[in-house]
Formats: C-alpha cells, sequence, structure tokens
C-alpha cells in the first residue's frame, strides 16, 4: 500500500513544489524528511506542481520506499497516528501534516485527482500590512462591494465547459486546453481581505492567476462584461489581464472519486 | 520639531527593537532607512524596547538629524505624505509605516507615554498551522468557551494599581514595580484564535508574557482562583506561570497625554 499525506504548506521560502536540485522544494524537503523518519529513501509524488511562492492548504502526497522490496503491505510498520506525530519533528515548521491515510498501490495522487480547488486571497488594506506580505496580494486600493459583484457577474462567464487558452500561460506545450470551472466566486472574508474561490476539474498552467488578473481588470473598469467574454472566446493570452503574483494563491483542497479517510492528529 | 513615524512591524527577523551591533534589530534598520532617505545620519528613539520575536501594530518612533545643526522647524522640508510614501521603499517589507507626524521638540516617544495596550495571540486549533508559525502562540489544543471564561473571571484581580512584582522577569533592576491596568480580557477572535487584551499604565519586563502563562494555568486548572490571588499578592516571580512565547505578543498601541493627528496615506 502506499501512504499518503495531507499536507499544509507556506510556499514562501520555496522554489515551487517540484524537486530541483540544490534549490529548496517542497517536494524535496517532504523527500528528506520522510527519507529519515522511515529510515529508507523515500520517494514522494505529489497531487499538484504548485509554483514558487504558491501555499497549500491540503495538499496531498503519497510516500513510498525507493527500494521496491521493501513496499507492500503496511511497509511503514508504525501505526498511521504515530507517523503523524513523527512527521511534525521531522518537517520544517513551514510544512505541516495535517492527515495521514493509507490508500491502494495503484493510486496516484495527481492523476486520480477529479476536482481541485483554489483560493486566491487579495488584500485591500489602503497600507502595507508586513503580516500578510508573501501571502495576499496587496492591492494598495479598496475593492467596493460594488467591485466585488461586478466580478462576480463575469465570473459566470467562466463556468462550465470551456476552451481556457486565453488564461493560459503562453509557452505552455498542452494540446487540451478544455477544462471546467464548477465554481468562481469573490467573497470579502474580513474588514481588508477578500477571496477569490475557484473549483475545477483540472487547470492549465497559471490557469487561477491569470483569472485572477482578468477579473481585477472588469473590477477597475479596464476590461467591460463584453470584453470579458471576448477574452475567452478568443484563446488568446493577449488578451486577458496580467497574472496575479504567486503570494496570493493557496491550493485548498484536492478531490478524489474515492473517499480517502485521512487520521486526525 | 520632530517627526514621528507610526510603524507596523513583523518582529519574527529581529532581536528586538534596540540597537545591537551587527545584529538586526527594529532600530537598526530603522535608522539606517531613514538616514538614507534623509541623506543624513537620523537618530531613531522609540516608545518601548520590544523583546526578539515581539510584532508591533502600532508603534511610534521618532527621527531626528544627529547632526544637532540641522534639527530645527520641519527639518526635513519634504512634505509629510511624501516621506509616508517614501519610507515605504526606504523600509524592508516587515517593517511598514502606517502614519506620519510632526511634534514639538520636547516630545518623547516613550517617556510621554500615558497608556500602552498589547494583544497576545493564542492559535488554539489542534493541527500546527504553518501560516502562525512566529505569529501566536500555538497551544496544540482547544480552549473551550468556560477556560476563557476562567481566565476573565481571574484576570479581574490584576485590574487597578498593584505591585506586580510577581509578574516580572527574575532579575530585573527596576525598583517601583507599581503599575495600573485598565484591561485585561480574553476573547475569542476566530475559530482557531483566541486574543488576550492588556491596556496598563506601563508594564514590567516580560509582564504581559508571565500574566499570559498565569492565566493559562488558571484556564487548565493548574491554579484556582485563590491560587491566582495568591500569586499577585506574594510578589514573587517563582509564584506565577512560565513566560509566555515572544511571537504570540504585539504592542497594538501607544497613547500620549496629547491627540497626535498622523497622516494616513
Amino acid at each position: 500500500m502506499k501512504l499518503l499525506l495531507r499536507i499544509c504548506y507556506d510556499g514562501s521560502a520555496y522554489c515551487g513544489y517540484q524537486y530541483q536540485p540544490s534549490l529548496p522544494t517542497v517536494q524535496g524537503t517532504l523527500t528528506e524528511s520522510m527519507s529519515q523518519l522511515f529510515g529508507t529513501q523515500c520517494l514522494v509524488t505529489g497531487c499538484s506542481r504548485t509554483d514558487a511562492g504558491v501555499h497549500a492548504l491540503g495538499y496531498v502526497a503519497s510516500v513510498e520506499p525507493a527500494d521496491i522490496s521493501l513496499r507492500g503491505e503496511e511497509w511503514w510498520k508504525i501505526p498511521l497516528e504515530r507517523i503523524h506525530r513523527a512527521a511534525i519533528k521531522y518537517l520544517p515548521s513551514d510544512i505541516a501534516v495535517t492527515g495521514v491515510a493509507a490508500v491502494r498501490d495503484d493510486f496516484h495522487p495527481r492523476y486520480d485527482v477529479v476536482q481541485k480547488e483554489y483560493i486566491y486571497k487579495i488584500s485591500d488594506d489602503v497600507c502595507f500590512n508586513p503580516f500578510l506580505r508573501d501571502r495576499a496580494l496587496m492591492l494598495g486600493r479598496r475593492l467596493s462591494d460594488r467591485r466585488i459583484e461586478t466580478m462576480n457577474t463575469v465570473a459566470v462567464h467562466l463556468l462550465g465547459r470551456h476552451d481556457f487558452s486565453s488564461f493560459m500561460a503562453s509557452g505552455s506545450s498542452i494540446t487540451d486546453t478544455t477544462r471546467t470551472l464548477y465554481k468562481l466566486e469573490t467573497r470579502r472574508e474580513s474588514e481588508d481581505m477578500v477571496e477569490i474561490s475557484v473549483r475545477g476539474d483540472g487547470f492549465l498552467y497559471n490557469m487561477v492567476r491569470i483569472i485572477v488578473g482578468t477579473l481585477l481588470d472588469t473590477a477597475f473598469d479596464k476590461l467591460s462584461e463584453r470584453d470579458f467574454c471576448a477574452v475567452l472566446d478568443g484563446r488568446d493570452r493577449r488578451l486577458a489581464g496580467a497574472t496575479a503574483p504567486a503570494c496570493g494563491l493557496y491550493l485548498k483542497e484536492v478531490c478524489y472519486a474515492e473517499n480517502i479517510v485521512f487520521s486526525a492528529e
């Protein structure tokens, strides 16, 4: 069986999820910590390749021994709750394990994802807030209720199944650019914080950040509702808004067809 | 006249407010940035000596040229609003200026303080939250409504004018240990966050953090209400609870006898 970790991480200090030699990455850090915990070199496979500076609240990664002969039924030999507690000691304080589960060997944390939800945090405090640096887009001006309403009005046009080419970073080599969005909502979370929630069956490279940048263009009257629809229909990255900064993006949760029961601590 | 800055800072990266050679301090950083901004060596005087890792939401510091001949009526020569904006460029992202004011030359940011308010943040999420590391005490267990009520019940005994010797770090050389507390309240701020607000005319060394540690002892039934009163009456540091970690402490605001009008950005 495979061991699954559900983790939460502050991505500020990492050059993204994916392993890169001699650079701090989430995958590299998890691999090192788990190899130490289990006393054998481990392979760690994640649910998504988050970019440098992107955060995660409910990331899922699998852990297996690199040595195939060591795999098998409950190869970890320690009760899941103890792994949970031990992982806290082996991981740095910017990565936290929030649950541990056991799944069948052919489960794949990335290919088996059926839905993903992201949130994008926007601070609309006019003053710069040092406690939110690297953790939210600092807009530097107010997002009024009316502007948020505009964002929600145009957002409806992206719901459902569409070709999202216009919302994909240029240079991306993916050919099937059709995705389905189930949710795209902007909501005030607190006095100084607005959050955009996006849920879909998958996302193109930089898709959430480009959607956020384009929604903000509608909020500040750079794009009308009609223009916004033309962006989607045009299938051209140059029509959409700027890519919003990585620091505001949080992978909130990934869903699988099967119900995975994680040990709570 | 003197220039006053109202600042907000994340103290995580600093060895406290007060200047120490070759160590990162808030005072050292402010001094360097302001000297660059005004093109002359500046003296920066703060309202309080916050410890390493302590944060501030409404800290006040004065800025003057070190060269006395450069002082005088509006020596800064730039409109206050422009200083405000320029300061953002010269300061690192963990220190933000939230207001600028001009005060008379004999104003002292520390000696003229008549009241100070601190907040102490306690995360009672059972899971470790990476986004709150260095920013709150991580209790690792729930603070129920009943426990918060207990804290508020005993807190009343500290209100008013008392000898707070029991709540002062041992080894402190201060002789007048009488202070007046105006407020000491524990309140749930959000699902996973509890905040303690303390307001007084002044605080002994580590006083807020020792009060917090002792209140938590009453919450978790290590001390009864009667024991708690005995701590205050005993005037002995050994009777009180542990010093709560610096990372949960925020200097919220300092008040002066006169009303200082800060330029908002």
